[in-house]
């Protein structure tokens, strides 16, 4: 049996220079009309890039803020020979990249692996060693996500035929990452692997995550895709244009209870009764063994200002109030697999035991 | 039994001037950011108001191409004093107006029965006395619209019980008729009535007729209104918040199938998982009993600028292809009644000899 075939990820949203001294990051708020890079190399910048959105989806926050840890680690030794305080510098720095998106929690621990590694082992040891120690965490952190990603697609392709017409909501793919993405990661292996997939992208309303991202993302990795508006999925199944459906989550509670991006719910309730395959893919680290259920998970409201205005036009008058929740829920009977680095999960779910 | 109370509409869409001089409509395309009413009195502003869709829902549109016609009778018969020839301009304005929306049946009746009771009766009889008839004609067609949307209200409203939340998809209002609307009439009548009623209105992408033109007609009618994203509505039923919906229809098909705004099929089906009654209320004139199912309904294709934009902002890559349907079918099994004007349809809907 040859290994199996994984492909790069389409576009290099977060990484390292190898000497350490620069972050760099793809700019997503200037998607889909520009492909912009920034080179990040003070504290300041990277907490205005990772507040902003600029780099978003849990992992790829989490891999720049590691990255980030370590670059302000390396301009940090260079900064000590002449006299400043390098372990001053580097509390600080955690302290405002851990500030930035404060429930985050792939970012604070990021950030504490590449602080613990820059921390002093030996009386004499020189700056650079620490930084250079630093940056060497900060590479594991992408790589281990970019690993991360792999196994998902390994693992969720085998749920991909030929020929198939895969719908996804929001965006989980390469630019949530550092590697090929979770719900999106399936489909980049079937891809490679030569199979004809097609994919309907959700637009995914108020923020467009599926028309500015998963759209760019895909084509720019050749794999056909169509934007279709929120309320097109169900139609799209009934007219038997629809095989599957692959989105990721933002949260798993223990018994399968699936907390993602507003309007994954109405995707699920239309897969079901179309009896067609609903499948969420993420990382192991989504899956919260201490929540029991869905009920438990607090759901975020956002500013009525996203749906309320497009650009600088108001669409809904100022008196009419706005419902705006970031995330629902889909309970698990809705749920045919789960798909995370370890393997497939099937119902029923119990993730009581599962090792975090 | 005293008779039932029917509101009058909460906004002056569509009408004639007591003189019959001056149509008046409430130009759609400003809201909900001003409210602002154009008066017309030529051919050239009438066709741009409805080509623009300054006007629009095919009810309203039709007693604004009525009583456009009625005005270009009144300044026509001005003219032929002087000798402009009354016939040709009532011809020429007819095949104007008929042509600004090709597919709008109402338009066109409405313009062939105001131009046949501006025919000429007695040899003799002034060009003023057949512009009266036709002004008489207009306010004749614009009474039954609002009659029409009377009827639908009182008959809709008996599944309208105190304290519902009630949620809605697109705009079937007052600002699609010259009364009350269809869809939207039953919440008019039961809040008239002294019910509480709560109205989720889904925003409707992609040209967001509820959070523009639905919310802002409920709000000015003092009915409790909340705008929600279309990905919402299925979550909305999960948590409990929806009691009934209620929709309007572009086309009934014979056997009960419903044409109406994109993404109707999909709050039809989770209302169905949900056990929420599924209402959709239209006039008569929209069942079309030649017709069989909605398999023979045509569904237009958009622009797919229409998603590809926001304002000037490209939100969808210019290379990725979009699918922008303006309708769906709802299957006659997820419709619970279908209200009109003649009262309520219930299943097994039949409507093969439905009187036309």
């Amino acid at each position: 049996m040859s290994a199996p075939l994984v492909p790069p990820p389409p576009v290099t949203v977060v990484d390292i220079s190898p000497a350490g001294d620069t972050l760099r990051i793809l700019d997503q708020t200037r998607l889909p009309g520009e492909e912009c890079y920034l080179e990040l190399r003070d504290i300041g910048r990277m907490v205005e890039a990772i507040r902003s959105l600029r780099v978003r989806g849990a992992p790829a926050i989490g891999v720049a803020a590691g990255c980030g840890m370590a670059v302000l680690g390396y301009h940090g030794a260079i900064a000590a020979r002449v006299g400043a305080d390098f372990d001053a510098i580097l509390m600080e720095s955690a302290d405002d990249l851990r500030r930035t998106r404060p429930t985050a929690v792939n970012l604070a621990r990021a950030v504490d692996r590449v602080l613990a590694a820059g921390m002093i082992r030996d009386a004499r040891e020189p700056y650079a060693v620490r930084a250079r120690r630093m940056r060497d965490e900060a590479i594991a952190i992408r790589d281990e996500d970019r690993a991360m990603c792999d196994a998902i697609g390994r693992h969720g392709a085998t749920f991909v035929r030929d020929g198939m017409r895969v719908l996804t909501h929001c965006n989980a793919g390469a630019l949530a990452t550092a590697g090929i993405g979770t719900a999106l990661a399936p489909i980049y292996v079937a891809h490679a692997r030569g199979q004809q997939v097609h994919v309907w992208a959700d637009e995914t309303r108020p923020l467009l995550q599926g028309a500015r991202l998963t759209a760019w993302e895909l084509q720019r990795a050749g794999v056909p895709v169509t934007v279709c508006s929120d309320g097109m999925a169900a139609t799209l199944m009934r007219e038997g244009a629809v095989d599957l459906v692959i989105v990721g989550a933002d949260r798993i509670a223990a018994n399968g209870d699936v907390a993602n991006k507003i309007g994954t719910y109405g995707v699920a309730v239309a897969a079901r009764h179309h009896g067609i395959p609903f499948v969420v893919a993420a990382p192991r680290t989504t899956i919260d063994r201490h929540c029991a259920s869905g009920h438990a998970i607090r759901i975020e409201q956002r500013s009525p200002d996203e749906l309320r205005r497009l650009g600088d036009r108001l669409v809904i008058p100022e008196a009419v109030p706005v419902h705006n929740p970031a995330f629902d829920v889909t309970p698990f009977p809705l749920v045919t697999a789960i798909v995370t680095d370890v393997g497939v999960h099937h119902p029923p779910y119990d993730f009581r035991d599962f090792p975090t």
